[in-house]
């Protein structure tokens, strides 16, 4: 069969271990969409929008910590994907984007849908493909299956991401009515096979004697997902130290022992002594990005010795402090210390930490106890009221900053946010795909209505998410705008950059048969967040109304009385 | 002033002839959306969905043939953009499109949206720049100033497109409260100065040889949007030639004497001999694309010389013909050949095709006539409804090959489709941009649902379009896939092609204070097509709600009555 070679794609796939494939409608991906759909294994899911697919493919990839096979037509559509696919490669979400093509040499001569598809994701994919346009040549059957195991293997090494192969595919697209599709096994998969890593005599010695030296050790646990294990061996390696963990609400170190989440309140307002005595000498730093501007703007341009713990090269260096690479995993890395039973006695400097933590966390739980409107106190009651082993999605921008004042209690509660490019455009849709890879497990969404409308479409499709509870905060604009200094007091604010709109999410519910509750400007009680959560037969949404100007001046109280109260 | 340079752009836009700006809200757009916003003379307007704030960008610049400034913040924002630039570069529209940027030093550095902004559009832009990121020396200035000014002619000049000025903005963003920003007009305008292009002696005399030796001259008209001009020049000449036209309906030449409108109608079915008697010698053509999938397989790898006239360059091969290119507008083209006073006595072969463009449209009339339901014929009867001098605008992909099929009968009517990409992503949008550009022009759109629902931001603003009309056909999916050969047998056509959704475009019309009308399978009456044509105070639509199998039914009809009963 001459696509015989295009049709065993989705066998190579799923002989590598890929299960969900996200497909958009189209007339040029038809041997793909045919492929993939008769194999019978996948779990196949059709969406119209690429946009949102994509994002939906993502939230699945992330859930499943396995690539997401997205398939979409020629044309434009390719540049729908392009926004969640900048999100994964930042994020490191695994994804294998197969886009039809016409053949090359029909590109930019006036026949429809073509664009130029090959290499369309520029640097936001781990590697470009093209395979060739002709199928039944030995040498090009070998290439394509050479091109989708190396490009799955590719997917998963660190740091992991996506992979854009471009299909150009030649008429006739479809096969005949009764026509059977066959697949071939691969003939040899493409494993491969990785030596556990440890560190040499030489090199543990060197990081031993500059963690010994070290009189303040300072460790910061940027956004990430632990495991149990890595949780324990850090909360040991900063026992047996005296080391503070800097553990903003994305790095999903809830409740962990000498864990600092509530930096970003405390950090500005200290005087520049009180800054200089919790400065390091020794910086850790683990996971992707950090949300705490203060944070950063703490750690910027500092004079302390940085490892940074990860097995990504080149690093960032989002503290401007040239970090020296350690590449194996945090969890590696702390178990290989376990053994050393360091101990450092100074525990000043972890106590220093500890004490303003506790001053900010009192701080903060007076003024929600004192507060009784606006969306800030909505969202602590909401963070307050989430049940047990949930998952927490919190949208951009002033969503993920809420949660991160707030802090999670629960440490079994994980936490995602699109931070790879802190985008608004898919997190209900990442959501989305979260609900649909794990239907047992409760997905609770908070998100601000620019957020929440942008990305409507997530609904737009026939699966059933009622393991979705979304709390959206609904102040008819960029509130964030209001809140940050800069653009607040300019006359341009409200015109230009808050962005005033005028939905509401009645219409989006009644639409998409979600179960609709509002509140306007007073909260809801106990038992609406009990009920809220339960299990239902649908998705459910809470609107909380409340307006630009009130969340502003709670948000300056806070300020206030929170923030620059703690000296 | 730090960002003066960066301020003064606005007034280097002006300068240039730019009028609208369309602003994505953000924070570190900051500077660009103060420099536009305050000098106070651009119309600005305001979207938050950037997919949709580019394609209203495009709209309003193919309506006002101006350069169409876009500004978005930093991130994916920029990507959102990307549909609408491929189908501008495509369609030859042309945008400046401004993407503020961290400064380069801080991208891939986990620092908060950034991705890779330079050079995203990849080839689907014309030009791509990057402003220096320091604003205050001269040689800065000067480089700022020079892009920016050339960009706004390169996108004027043939093929018009979309430029991409990427532009690093470094912190502080805001000015302060009450300062005061002015603006430098440029110490040089970058204009660009044409000479008159002419024929030398020599190329006239070629080309007229091989027009006065040739005996069957076909004229293809592709896209485009003749003026009054261009459409008298080429009536002449192709009546002095007794040269047929080919005019697909996105060709705007409707109703032009010798014009084939209906040749996608009976081309496909003819008998090989008499195919090969409509084959040109020589074949004439201009503009952007065909639709007409006929017309291409009619011409495509025969034995005929072809001349493509136009600006660009190099030449599109649509037809697999080799076309010679003529540098120049078809205008110019057609005039020039008007005083050699040619002519060709061959009046058969312009018989021959005229003769099967007669039988095509009446059968075409007789079809509708004796239809009485199915959205073929309820678009039919909106055509033959549309008021003078309006603009008509069709989606993709199946609603601008109904009006293919049934052509327009007023000349004053102008088509527009997106057929840079084909794509269904920002349809509506460019439509709302038209609405913006003209606010006393009346727009027509016929869409089917899935680019209706696909694209619904584009009515998530302020801005009252009381000039638009939607024909909404809604089938509940995507009913191409049932009409066209290939997959509409297939067992996975309804749910892997068709992508079946149960939108109504009620919610979207409550929620945007759209007036609603509603037919579920019988059609309007003409009073109907009347009122809802007149002058109101919002936008108007109508949903056709019907079933894909009626309309498949009914569309196998058209093919045994029309298609194939021309011989």
């Amino acid at each position: 069969m001459r696509l015989q070679s295009i049709y065993n794609i989705a066998a190579l796939c799923f002989e590598s271990g890929i299960r969900d494939v996200i497909i958009c409608p189209g007339s040029r991906c038809a041997p793909l969409t045919l492929a993939f759909t008769r194999y019978g294994k996948f779990n196949v899911r059709v969406f119209s929008d690429e946009r949102s697919a994509a994002f939906v493919g993502l939230g699945i990839a992330q859930a499943t910590q396995k690539p997401v096979v997205l398939i979409c037509t020629s044309g434009s559509a390719a540049y729908n994907f392009a926004p969640a696919v900048a999100e994964a490669f930042f994020a490191g979400v695994p994804l294998i984007v197969l886009t039809a093509d016409r053949p090359a040499e029909w590109i930019n001569q006036y026949d429809g849908q073509t664009i130029f598809q090959y290499e369309i994701f520029g640097k936001h994919v781990k590697q470009s493909y093209q395979l060739p346009q002709e199928y039944e040549h030995q040498d090009n059957v070998w290439n394509i299956y050479k091109i989708v195991t190396e490009a799955i293997q590719t997917s998963l090494l660190p740091k992991k991401g996506p992979i854009h192969i471009n299909v150009p595919l030649r008429e006739p697209l479809y096969p005949k009515v009764n026509e059977i599709i066959t697949f071939e096994a691969p003939v040899q998969k493409n494993e491969v096979t990785h030596f556990q890593s440890a560190l040499s005599i030489q090199a543990k010695n060197n990081i031993t004697e500059k963690i010994k030296n070290a009189k303040r050790i300072l460790i910061v646990a940027a956004q990430g997902f632990p495991s149990d294990e890595e949780r324990k061996s850090l909360a040991s390696f900063s026992a047996a130290l005296n080391a503070p963990i800097l553990a903003d609400v994305i790095s999903n170190f809830h409740g962990i022992e000498n864990g600092i989440h509530h930096a970003d309140t405390f950090l500005g307002n200290l005087a520049e002594e009180q800054k200089e005595k919790l400065q390091p000498d020794l910086l850790l730093s683990f996971g992707m990005s950090v949300i705490s501007k203060q944070i950063k703007l703490f750690l910027r341009q500092k004079n302390f010795t940085h490892f940074h713990i990860g097995e990504e090269w080149p690093v960032a260096d989002p503290f401007q402090s040239q970090p020296q690479a350690i590449l194996t995993t945090a969890e590696n890395f702390f178990q290989s210390f376990q053994d050393l039973k360091l101990s450092n006695q100074n525990t000043a400097y972890l106590n220093d930490w500890i004490l303003l933590e506790k001053k900010a966390k009192e701080k903060t739980n007076q003024f929600f106890t004192h507060t009784e409107k606006g969306e800030f106190k909505f969202v602590s009651d909401c963070l307050q009221h989430l049940p047990e082993n949930c998952n927490l999605h919190v949208a951009n921008s002033m969503s993920v900053r809420y949660a991160n004042y707030c802090g999670i209690t629960k440490n079994n509660v994980t936490l995602y946010a699109n931070r790879g490019t802190s985008g608004i455009d898919g997190c209900t849709s990442t959501v989305v795909g979260h609900c649909l890879a794990h239907p047992e497990k409760l997905n609770v969404f908070i998100t601000g209505d620019i957020a929440f409308f942008y990305d409507r479409n997530a609904f737009w499709h026939h699966y059933h998410l009622p393991n979705l509870r979304i709390v959206l905060l609904n102040n008819q604009g960029g509130v964030i705008f209001k809140l940050i200094d800069g653009p607040s007091d300019l006359p341009e604010a409200n015109d230009f950059f808050v962005a005033k709109q005028k939905f509401k999410a009645k219409y989006t519910c009644e639409e998409n048969n979600i179960e609709y509750h509002s509140f306007d400007h007073h909260l809801p009680t106990e038992n609406f967040w009990t009920s809220f959560f339960e299990k239902k037969n649908t998705p459910a949404l809470v609107e909380f109304n409340s307006d630009v100007e009130t969340n502003r001046l709670i948000f300056e109280q806070f300020k206030k009385q929170v923030i620059h109260s703690i000296q």
